[in-house]
């Protein structure tokens, strides 16, 4: 029970793309890293669909989980003289790292509305229940699967490990923005954050940076803003989310209406009867969804057959841009949803308005809520100032909410609709609000 | 029908990591990569299991592809001074390098060799076939298809053609290398691909390289060479497709056995029952292989259990070298088989000889069985000399067959048997020959 | 004569660390390359004295004049098809693009401010005057150099071809925040060109960029932001920047005064008696320079020989931050001054104000002055609109001129000073203004 | 004096564009780095005259020196725990991989071949006398300077820090490969040197590689092998080497005949008379000897003002391959230089036998003439082997001395002739032995 805080005979080492090497040297993370808990992130994508539009992000969680270790291990190789750790402390950080993601669900955005999960209750449950991984951390001290729970959750009195994790500058945003920019083959994400990691000082319960580095910090910030418009807010993945969201949608309610499905599907059944254990929650993985997917592609119901070949074809939904008002005359969404009635088509499927701030990203807003620790800098004269108050670049776009309203729509239906006479008027009506040339 | 062979409106273009952008042009080609049968390459990966070993080994058929047409269209756009080139050649060529792999099955190496299905057959089949594909390229004409399949399949009149996609030194092979390497993260797999593209000429029928590019030649060569040794071959990589043989081989002896799986194995019946249609074909996918494994993990038959369990929680098979010979006495293999035997390991599953050159690899053999066109250089002087005649470096590794056995084994099940007094001295001896400290 | 339009029988390829490949295709092109006034170029820095901060920033004028003029031909690759190009329209464009620079003289920035001369002068003077390039040029037609020298010049009636050489986002700044960031290391100066290429539109008489490469853009103008404050304003730059200047200062006064030089200074006196002729500029380069600071390293003159020990062996300047007031009583650098001539410090050169805005660079500014052309988005809807109007970010750093005020000093003195007893109380009240712990 | 052992309160980053930061932590090595010796380094081009044929290529030995330091630095970190270092160990080691080549005079290869001075003398010169340099190495220890130059010499008992530094795979050599690709732009530079850093053991008294590196030293050696080849034996670059040559030859032969310059060649005499001192051999540096190549392109001599311009204006020889052979009667430069005495061209300075294989360089040579270290490997069972016994390729490139003979001419001077009736048959002989079409 001891040896779990030996350090290994012999260094294990991971060839990553990113970081050139991930490497291991305690016991406790080299198994970690092998339960079935981790391995199922294997299973689980990092930019869920976004490999619908940058074909390269079929990385998955796995990857994305070892890079934040890895991240997190040099910080500590950094701190190291520059704040006190104790063994212990060292291993909580690099557990809470290792494991931080470990509660996602396949597809997490678009799941996570539907079936309303939270991946973040997940990875509590797996961490304090009855897991591989549990088991494993409780060798470490009875205690200290709580430890590492309540660094994830933000909750726990060791303020510098919180923020080294979960801040505007953590070692999970730095090695997300950098992977994903990798595979998707973008450089917006591109940062030095091997300055970043030399600026960083623990100061009283904080991480901050040296004013020096705060260039190099402006240029982060940057990559973070480019990154969620250029990829993680890109229009068309969100147009594959709707989608999928629709199919999850669908497949509930014909559930809850007792649809005879051909094949019962066993592993969602506990999600839309919302019982869902920790050992049928671990059951989901993006191979088992998109097993489903495939044979409700031969399902009567046609809207989720249709549905599901969308997904699985990549006939994704036109979109326009759209802003919302609030008189319904004015309102595009408003108007079309009645003209698609009148012509036939289901608008709980097939008309669909989205906005990206739905998404919980935000590229710089310092210590909204009190949820995230903003970045300060600290200034050669000893003071501290939050970023945003000494860079021009960063105040720019500070809490600058950019929504972005699209109305995403099945055009195939529309040009179905045309060929009945019937409808040509209405059709004629639709295509002039969705700027589509007849 | 004929815009078909229209340039689109407005160029596509898809953001790649490798090539940086993989640029459409053609009608023809979008409406092919918009296919479902072409779409379906999102879901098996480039690499089968590599990415147990190389975790950023998780891209797609589908990205290689696209990268195998980028590569042809850059090929060609070098050539389209030196060759002359019809509009229907430039289509056939561009349409050869995009569906070339486009009846890879899943996990095809161990695939293959299970259920005795051929990639190569499959993508005949899916060109000539009832499919979209076929569609698509019948409207070019209605030899198309046939004429595509016949560059695909070498037996094409076209032999500058075929060479450009076939041959020692061509689009597939140059893009492998490139984008394995980086989802990898290994650097040995660059090499000047610019500079070789410059220096390739058309030369009565075939593809030939002017002597001055031979260096690049060269590293490319080299390239292959490490990236098979390094990468390709990989021990542990190789321990993840014993299993994954095993598991098929299991499951295909349970179900001849009559063995009542708890639900049926739809999509795999028609591999077992060796009568596979091409519809049946065509909807398996990494997802479903992964669905039933995950499903087989809570089946009773302790073996395919077993084997489903290791390879979703990865838990490999260690290996040691080993080196056959025909004297079974002196044979590693045939004693660990016996010694296993009597301890009761049932060693058709759990003690496995495998070589890498089973592996349809080859870094450099010249023209061996008039399959692979060899690399001739253009020399100063007007001659064609075969590379490994001019180069030292690529005549050390030329047809050098490095064959590499191993013996694959499942020791958790030795620690098991060695619990057993009656076993003990037995497994004192298998302990010995695999080279296990007590 | 006519030959000097032909297309090179076999493309000309510079191996380019940058953009990977240079490729010459012009008789005209090669020849330009080929003239000692292009060559000279080898022989001046492209960042002057940056290399004392950044050690890689040791590449010549000449490495960018190639740079530029790729970045044009593929720029000119793009527009083919939707701008109507004569052959000549585009030799001008090259030659504009690979001259543009060619005026240059060593270590330009300090040497323009003491010799009053004037690199834009010299290049009409190179393209118009009796030189190689001249004539090369006058092969294409008698007119053909002055409608060069017309476009460098900024006062061509062909718009766009100026704006493609010099605006706020040029052929000339694409090329050199690339290279300037490849041989320094740093990695703020990279941006997609290759994305912002394909996005570049001519536009009446201009080239505009698609709104959807605006995000592109975005980032091109924040690496120019961070290269600027990073590399081209660096302190440590600044302080051997000031040494230069006051040597060449030193030297002219010396020179005014009669001052026996031990080897008459031939290719800088006639900067000094301000009667440069075209041939004696172009005998000026960094090696000349260089050889002068050797021998006055033995010159008799302490301030000269001082000046110049410290420029070759890198002995710079400290500074501090200074902000400068009316108010004499309480200006440091006033205050400073004063003190220094009263322990015998030479102020004029050891006591040096320097401000960065003084520096002929900017990050943004739509067309300030009608020199450099703005920046302008060309919208869906067809309209024009200028970036820093779309953009939160570059209207956050527009016009903006952060003047950066530094007082530059030559420690040592003062440390010799310390050690004279009647010195010792006004070198504390220096020590103490400059921050110095004594 | 004994603070010279200290670490510096803040360590000193250089950016580096190869190995991204130089980080210097003792006040030895950064004392080091300002004495004028080492920065004179700056004015001394790491490639001679390869920037002529790779523009790129214009980085200087203090660039290199600052590399090898690094890699050093690196190497001795992953030592720390398989090897016994003292602290004076480590500054041993790493003083002499930051001054290995602090001796290099301008242009070494051409200089020394001509005035035989040789910079491996010199660098012990530098270390043992009265410099800057010296006195610093003495505060550490009065043998200090001795120990560090017995490495450089690899005379030292040290023998593991003397294989550090120089044998086939050592400090000096994985910088220069990585830095000189780097700056010629050519990617064939590239091999996995953090790998090979983690496979270096200190084995008895030298450093070996572990056999689970021989891939990637593979691939450094090849990395060697093709960078000798295509960057360090270009046929372009060593004609600038030769019109070099011939330049110091010319002057010397005048100097020695009494021929009056215009200016007295200062700095040059010493090497003439053969009589330099320390002090006249460190003012010689790049920028010297253009400044006198520029001031002689106006010299009465025609042959030395002719070979400035060529160099200064890159006016390069032409050349053909040659293979020399006994016979006079059949050898092409027998039979050339007897036509060009006909004609009237002088045969000293413009028809030149040039080969390769006079370079000092070997891309792998194991342990000829007991001079370099061969690589051995460590093998799993405890054994060594040296490389090219184990590694098939590097098998194929041992010892195999790869001469490249070339005839190097002033083509210019053969046109001139052709114009002279007289010469008429001769030129037409002269054009048939160098394959010149008239």
């Amino acid at each position: 029970m001891s040896d779990i805080l030996q350090t290994l005979n012999e260094e294990k080492v991971f060839k990553d793309p990113v970081h050139r090497y991930v490497h291991v040297k305690d016991q406790l993370i080299w198994e970690l890293i092998n339960t079935p808990e981790f391995q199922r992130l294997r299973r689980i994508r990092q930019l869920g669909t976004t490999y619908v539009t940058f074909h390269g992000a079929e990385h998955s969680r796995f990857n994305h989980s070892l890079g934040v270790y890895e991240v997190m291990r040099r910080i500590i190789e950094q701190l190291k003289n520059k704040a006190e750790w104790t063994r212990e402390d060292r291993l909580l950080c690099l557990s809470a790292a290792l494991l931080h993601d470990v509660g996602h669900g396949p597809f997490s955005h678009s799941f996570e509305k539907v079936f309303h999960t939270d991946h973040e209750e997940w990875t509590q449950e797996i961490l304090l229940g009855d897991t591989t991984i549990n088991k494993i951390l409780r060798k470490v001290g009875e205690d200290f699967p709580l430890k590492v729970s309540e660094v994830i959750d933000k909750t726990s009195d060791n303020k510098l490990v919180v923020s080294l994790i979960s801040s505007q500058i953590d070692a999970d945003r730095m090695d997300y923005l950098l992977r994903d920019a990798y595979f998707t083959g973008v450089n917006y994400g591109n940062f030095d954050m091997e300055r970043i990691l030399r600026v960083i000082r623990p100061h009283e319960e904080y991480a901050v940076i040296k004013y020096s580095g705060m260039h190099a910090v402006e240029d982060y910030i940057m990559s973070r803003y480019q990154m969620y418009w250029q990829v993680y807010f890109h229009p068309v993945t969100r147009s594959s989310e709707v989608i999928l969201r629709k199919i999850f949608q669908r497949a509930a309610h014909l559930y809850e209406q007792g649809y005879p499905f051909k094949q019962n599907p066993d592993h969602l059944i506990p999600l839309m009867t919302k019982n869902v254990s920790l050992k049928a929650y671990l059951k989901l993985d993006e191979s088992v969804v998109m097993y489903y997917f495939q044979i409700w592609m031969e399902e009567d119901d046609n809207i989720l057959k249709d549905l599901c070949q969308r997904f699985m074809d990549r006939q994704l939904f036109k979109y326009i841009e759209y802003l919302p008002t609030a008189n319904a005359d004015e309102d595009v969404y408003a108007k079309l949803k009645q003209l698609f009635l009148e012509v036939g088509i289901d608008t709980d499927y097939y008309l669909v308005a989205d906005s990206s701030s739905d998404l919980p990203y935000d590229f710089y807003r310092p210590g909204e809520e009190g949820e995230r620790i903003p970045i300060n800098l600290l200034m050669p004269n000893g003071e501290l100032k939050e970023l945003s108050k000494v860079s021009d670049i960063v105040q720019a776009i500070t809490g600058k909410t950019r929504t972005d309203h699209k109305l995403y729509y099945a055009q195939e239906l529309i040009e179905e609709k045309a060929q009945h006479k019937q409808y040509a008027e209405k059709v004629v009506q639709i295509k002039r609000l969705l700027g589509i040339s007849s």
